[in-house]
């Protein structure tokens, strides 16, 4: 039975839209739906969810005055231009006190800008990362909303009904102001690039050194799922290895070895840049993206280069165990790189994020869903203020377990010619982190050998500067 | 004798803008001077640089009606909204022709944006890179001259005369259109960070792996100098090695291990990231300069986590061959990157870049300077089409003789705990540029798994998709 008035309008019928709409009505929620092309409305009303209650909206004031007040009106569309185009449409028809929130994923520059205009014309905002992908978005994906906070408690009960629970608790908490929860999700995207990378590390020299079929590999992923890697993408990569195509051959063989990307890890790269964060892990893990997309160049430098021609000779249970040290060594440093960078943004913007609060978000609904999380969430309510993740005692014992088989892994892909560059990268940040004296008293010398950029010293105060005359 | 009216117009007298204002004058130019404050202009008018060829100016009238036409106005002040305010303040007193060159550290986007709006206004801009440091902007620097092509002619002499040479040909030539002048700039800093990271590198793995004196290293870098690494930044840290403090001890040892950094390296990194150009060993570079600041919480791990204890009981005098062909062989790769960088720019902004050109300006002047850079002009010349530096006949022979030590010294310093992240990556690069078959295929299977991002296959043509219902 429709009611008179929607809980909530929704904006976009895209897969995401359509698949979050009926996860609302789902929940006993009336819903005005609308799309920028009326046949879509249409099609979703009518066909694809026909007998459910939505209210299918043509135009815009139709759709804004079917949704009861304060409005609540969540936009699934295309990042960019296009939120800014929506919210120009639904601003005449808007009153004081309704709630615009944009689940798309949009760029926290935007979502800061956004929040200060609507609030400056007595709207709300609230920018809300949403992750889980199409199954997410339709089953309880994870949700990071963040912006207007006095909006919060009118839209709490809806956001937290439906996204993923884990122990009966809700994967969708406020993380912060401005553009925080989109912040927040496009580091949980930068931390997917990293694991997804690490993973096909781990595949590669699996495939390549260790020569395993994808049968063989198939069952290691499905082990270490059981494991403290435990996670949505180990259990994926499992099923995929075993995947055949209609053929009755590995699928995996067929597939194109060229990264698509949508642009959130390049973001969370350019944040890292700009806040000063070491994020070595995940800016690799972009960089690879592109290398693996010059496909023709790769298959023309594999016939001018020579590269080593070993043949692995050594225990491969021995190797496999290492691996799985090495992927979970350079997935702690991973995971520290993106909490500083959490931490390095929440100086910078004065955003009083709830580091443990991400973790608990993170551990349901989205694809870097883990066991692993619940470490984290340990770690900062061991110490809410802790530097690094590899500070706890946890993470402590755990890396310093993990580091010989990680660096055995390093090596034997190095001696092998397999690239390895999240492996590598987080091993020498975190042999970097844990060196107390790094070589940049040379860099130092350097810069001002050639610029007159000074130096401090170590055998003087921190803050006083000194030039030498090197000439 | 002074002239009537001055050659040519230098704002800004910083120490830099000074030196270059000395140069011009030694090369038989008359310059009118101006800076913001007017002390400065009398200082350096009446006792830096007394009884030479100087007008004077205290205000920006009077500076401009002393410059002869079409004006020739060289700023050198702090990038950013400086330059803007030093135009608007420059614009009413100029006539259409006049030219305004641009030699500070300005961001490429900025060049591009002033290029276009002066000569919508009848006047012409020059985003000028300069390169060399004091030192170089007195005796000759590398300059890199981009924006209004027209204006080229009126300031070439000026700008090739005060340059450095080398061989007789100067180390400044027209670079190509909009930011371009200065985009070549930020790549050369770019650069510089990964050749100083790599010394530094080297250094630490001598220092701390092979335990050698700063005697010991001073000789080593002093012998690499005279060949195939002979350059600039080798030549100074020779020097900056065998330089004793007051005390009679190594200066070095007193320095504090902590990298400053004005943020040219970070632009270079996120242009890569924006343009898509993998530039691994730079984003290391930069972010290494990030970790190294982190002195206390360095300290304070240092003595939280184990590392390996391995003693060195190796042939040094291999182990330094191998260093020394790590160090060559990543070098090869970071110029690869940030020509590649420079061409994925070239492409997206519609530049006629001069590759070989750019490595003649180089050779000269500027830090980065090298007996190398005549290699990638030799390249250029060869083929000017190369689509990356590697797969010229000299770089391929060069990187398979090196890859042997350079693989082992990467597994000596994971063995050892010396962090090497612009050893490594860029190993790792040239590792999977040279792959024919990445396991980005597995990363495909896992967008399409859990995104429904389609993949590409090796069985049928480029550009059709598929979807695999994984479930």
């Amino acid at each position: 039975m429709n009611k008179t008035k929607a809980d909530i309008g929704l904006i976009g019928l895209g897969v995401m839209g359509q698949n979050l709409a009926l996860n609302m009505e789902s929940h006993n929620l009336t819903l005005a739906v609308h799309n920028r092309t009326p046949e879509s409305v249409d099609n979703f009303v009518n066909i694809t969810a026909k007998g459910r209650n939505f209210i299918g909206c043509a135009n815009i004031h139709d759709f804004v005055m079917a949704i009861e007040k304060p409005r609540k009106i969540m936009m699934m569309v295309k990042a960019g231009v296009v939120v800014d185009s929506f919210i120009d449409k639904l601003l005449p028809y808007l009153e004081k006190g309704d709630i615009i929130i944009d689940g798309g994923n949009s760029n926290y520059h935007d979502t800061t800008r956004r929040t200060n205009e609507l609030e400056s014309k007595g709207y709300y905002f609230i920018g809300a990362g949403v992750s889980g992908g199409e199954e997410g978005a339709l089953k309880g994906p994870a949700i990071m909303p963040g912006g207007s906070v006095s909006a919060w408690d009118s839209v709490k009960d809806i956001l937290q009904l439906i996204s993923a629970k884990v122990d009966g608790q809700p994967c969708c908490d406020w993380i912060g102001e401005g553009g925080s929860g989109h912040f927040v999700k496009m580091v949980h995207n930068g931390i997917e690039y990293g694991d997804m990378q690490l993973i096909c590390e781990s595949y590669q020299i699996m495939r390549d050194v260790l020569s395993m079929s994808n049968e063989e590999m198939h069952k290691t992923f499905k082990k270490w799922n059981e494991g403290e890697l435990g996670s949505y993408l180990i259990e994926i990569t499992a099923n995929i290895l075993a995947f055949k195509d209609v053929d009755g051959e590995p699928i995996l063989d067929k597939i194109l070895d060229v990264a698509g990307q949508k642009g959130t890890g390049k973001w969370t790269g350019i944040a890292a840049l700009n806040l000063g964060a070491p994020l070595t892990l995940i800016g690799e893990s972009v960089f690879y993206r592109y290398l693996s997309s010059l496909k023709d160049e790769r298959v023309e430098a594999s016939k001018i280069f020579s590269g080593p021609d070993n043949f692995f000779d050594g225990n491969k249970e021995k190797a496999l165990k290492d691996i799985h040290d090495a992927l979970y060594g350079a997935k702690m440093v991973s995971y520290a790189q993106g909490y500083n960078l959490l931490s390095e943004a929440a100086k910078e913007y004065q955003w009083n994020l709830n580091y443990g609060g991400i973790a608990l978000i993170w551990r349901g609904g989205c694809i870097i869903r883990s066991v692993f999380l619940n470490k984290i969430k340990d770690a900062y309510d061991n110490n809410k203020d802790i530097k690094n993740l590899l500070l706890d005692p946890f993470f402590r014992d755990k890396i310093n377990n993990c580091q010989k088989g990680w660096r055995r892994t390093c090596s034997l892909a190095i001696k092998h010619g397999v690239p390895i560059p999240a492996m590598t990268s987080s091993l020498c940040y975190f042999d970097g982190y844990r060196n107390p004296s790094l070589p940049a008293n040379l860099l130092q010398a350097q810069r001002d050998y050639f610029g007159a950029h000074k130096y401090e010293r170590v055998d003087k105060p921190r803050g006083q500067t000194y030039h030498t005359d090197w000439l």
